[in-house]
């Protein structure tokens, strides 16, 4: 039997094993954004270490930060001369608050039908084990494996505030050809995907401030402007009643969308009535000249997350505030649009009222090569468990560690992964579709062994 | 010495008891809108019937309800031919929250110079220990007593859910020629007032519902109408540019201010800068064409006092929600008020987005008589104490009870009291200036002594 072969075979013979392993991981409430589950991430990086040292790799560690640990592990020596791979993951989820709509405990996986429900299952514990499981399937099956190396954070679901400083402190240990990055998703179960772009990200806390403390709002109603209101007006003005963002300039330096990349994006099967079905709304928004798809892959956005000010009493409160976020797309720059804002709200903001805009973070959206070796590699692959080519797509989503690998070590990330659009990530009852996980496992089987020189000829 | 004078002399003997008690008044956390305190509630409505029982009247009782008990209570036969006055007063309060907002505990009562900071200091428990106070001044001083009776609830915070219900059924009981309401303040510490106007209220839930669930916003920001933009797009447009309230109608049945009113409003000292100095914004607003105290007096008003929607997590939110609340002056009508809100929803609401409005609630305007016997005898008492004669004023607050009384017993209310506009009622920090509460003490005292045929000619 060829390498390939034995090592597939391995992977189906254990796959009960990888769900048990998966079933741990998921137990772990490793909510990054609360402090009182840092603990927890904590344990979910020692967790995926345990699990990393088992397969006998030539070192693992754990690096603490200021924040939330990494985990750090790579292959010995292997012999390959193929080009070495740096696997990046997360293990941090976000909160699955408010719990009440869930319809199962999220830290207590459950399989219904062919989906495991749990919170992280899609984003992205089952993807990095999906790598590991696959890596373990090479090595123990007798494939000799490729460089691998792994980085997983426990910080991407509060926008990693170490990772950056931890690349570049780390730039020779980390130093690979290209990066896979399997937190991207995938447009369909039958449609394998590769991610060529994703959009940037900025978020700003804006808050707008009425009176000195809260007023009564019988003795102060229709004398003091009440900056519940003040806030909306101004968010109300975010978008023109057509659905286009109208900060002064936005769409300015938005790359206009090539006939070629339309006419590949009209081949995605992503129609208007997925995202209606996805989302539950009769009718879908935004802006005009675009189909759907084309809004979320080329055009930027801005969506309000979080609005919050005053309380159940009879009174005008101090203040109120929103977190604004904006997806960016090339060539938009985050410094320029979070400026765009702060001059929206210049010209817009009564003289009723003041306001403040602050806790911005961003970074920007980037394209990845589409015919590096890594992506021809991962290509050959998905079509071999699929029998089909994969799509590419560019995201709408924002993984920031794509840039900054980019920018610090200068390498492309190779981005896929086995999340489905109906997963609910981030969101309540968050799945993982068990028969689509497991033909990415194959398919990551496949990768490694390609990267190694032994791609092998068999069907899965 | 007459007995107003000994009356009065032994509310000043014992100042410093009365004060103890409204220490230990405002120590009990009554918040009535916190499951979590209606212990707290029964508790204070325990102690206040303790205090009426210890200055021996002839009934003194504690109704249960199904929410919050009410307090009932009435003097002895007195022989006294005068009119009887049924005291209005409640003994819940608002909640404190944010905690954070305030210098020292909220329910650890802590005198500073002139002033007593507690919740509750001015809403209104130290005017319920006002009158209860200057009554036993005057059994204790020696003075017949007018024929007094006491109805305290613990719900008036939370929108008097079972006041309405339990007066109808109690008509014969609580009998009277006229309500004394101490919970309507004055104007400024030199300032004695009567109210003889209230603003009405309508307050509903606005929900605006979009996704079924929450949505990562990198795979639907601008595909999926936000709801959180719908809801504020909404309220932005609740008010034109000027500070008009926007619904159709909305000012239809306002009555026109007359130009004796408008010149009684001049005259009073609630002049912009008033209004300034105690909101601390650096302008005001609202409706043009209305000095700021007739904006609050005769004109109505809209206040979104909660807005919420979302979380930190990068998700379009599944819905958003506001309380819309609004106050309405005569001739208004909660019902109609109401109606006006859902004819603009529908008239403005998105098809992207659904919405409903839900939990209102309402309770319309009220005017009472400026020249009966009870307004007449309180203006004397307060003339007599402050040296001047009360102003008359319509405040911007509402008082439901007071349309309840006229509507079922048939009587009006006199509408007084002895907080500040600077007291931070509902708000933070809350405080009484005990010289105005003194002065308060003895206006009662002098009104209970008047009521009861002996009005006395000594000055206090």
């Amino acid at each position: 039997m060829e390498p390939v072969s034995k090592a597939l075979k391995y992977a189906r013979d254990h796959r009960d094993r990888f769900l048990a392993d998966l079933d741990a991981f998921l137990r772990i409430p490793s909510v990054s954004d609360d402090p009182l589950h840092e603990a927890d991430v904590k344990r979910a990086a020692e967790w995926v270490s345990g699990k990393l040292r088992g397969l006998n790799l030539g070192r693992v560690e754990v690096f603490p930060t200021e924040g939330h640990p990494i985990v750090y592990a790579e292959t010995a020596p292997t012999g390959s001369h193929g080009p070495s791979v740096l696997v990046y993951g997360h293990c941090d989820v976000q909160s699955p608050m408010p719990i009440g709509d869930w319809d199962t405990e999220p830290f207590v996986p459950v399989t219904r039908g062919d989906n495991l429900y749990a919170r992280g299952a899609s984003d992205m514990k089952g993807q990095i084990l999906a790598c590991v499981s696959a890596l373990e399937a090479v090595m123990e099956g007798g494939a000799c494996p490729p460089t691998v190396k792994f980085l997983i954070e426990g910080e991407e679901e509060i926008g990693s505030p170490h990772l950056g400083d931890f690349i570049n402190s780390h730039r020779d240990m980390l130093a690979c050809e290209f990066c896979l990055n399997p937190d991207a998703g995938m447009l369909g179960p039958d449609c394998p995907t590769i991610v060529w772009g994703l959009r940037g990200m900025v978020s700003c806390v804006l808050r707008v401030k009425g009176p000195a403390k809260d007023l009564h709002s019988g003795g102060f109603g229709g004398v003091v402007h009440n900056p519940v209101h003040a806030l909306c007006a101004l968010i109300g003005g975010l978008h023109d009643a057509e659905g286009r963002v109208a900060l002064p300039g936005y769409y300015e330096k938005v790359r206009a969308l090539a006939a070629e990349e339309r006419a590949e994006l009209a081949g995605l099967p992503l129609d208007e009535l997925s995202f209606l079905k996805e989302s539950g709304v009769r009718e879908l928004w935004g802006e005009p000249g675009y189909t759907a798809l084309e809004r979320t892959a080329v055009r930027p956005a801005l969506d309000v997350v979080q609005i919050r000010g005053g309380g159940p009493k009879s009174a005008i409160p101090a203040e109120a505030e929103a977190l604004v976020t904006m997806r960016l797309v090339p060539d938009q720059d985050p410094a320029e649009a979070r400026d765009q804002l702060v001059s929206y709200l210049e010209r817009e903001a009564p003289r009723t009222v003041s306001w403040e805009l602050e806790e911005c973070q961003g970074f920007p959206p980037s394209l990845v090569g589409r015919s590096t070796r890594g992506v021809e590699a991962l290509a050959r692959a998905l079509e071999a468990v699929w029998g089909r080519r994969p799509a590419f797509h560019r995201g709408g989503g924002s993984i920031p560690v794509v840039g900054t690998l980019q920018e610090v070590l200068g390498v492309d990330s190779v981005l896929t992964g086995f999340s489905l659009p109906g997963d609910s990530v981030h969101g309540p009852n968050e799945k993982l579709h068990l028969p689509t996980w497991e033909r990415g496992v194959a398919a990551l089987v496949r990768f490694f062994c390609d990267l190694a020189g032994q791609a092998g000829r068999s069907s899965s």
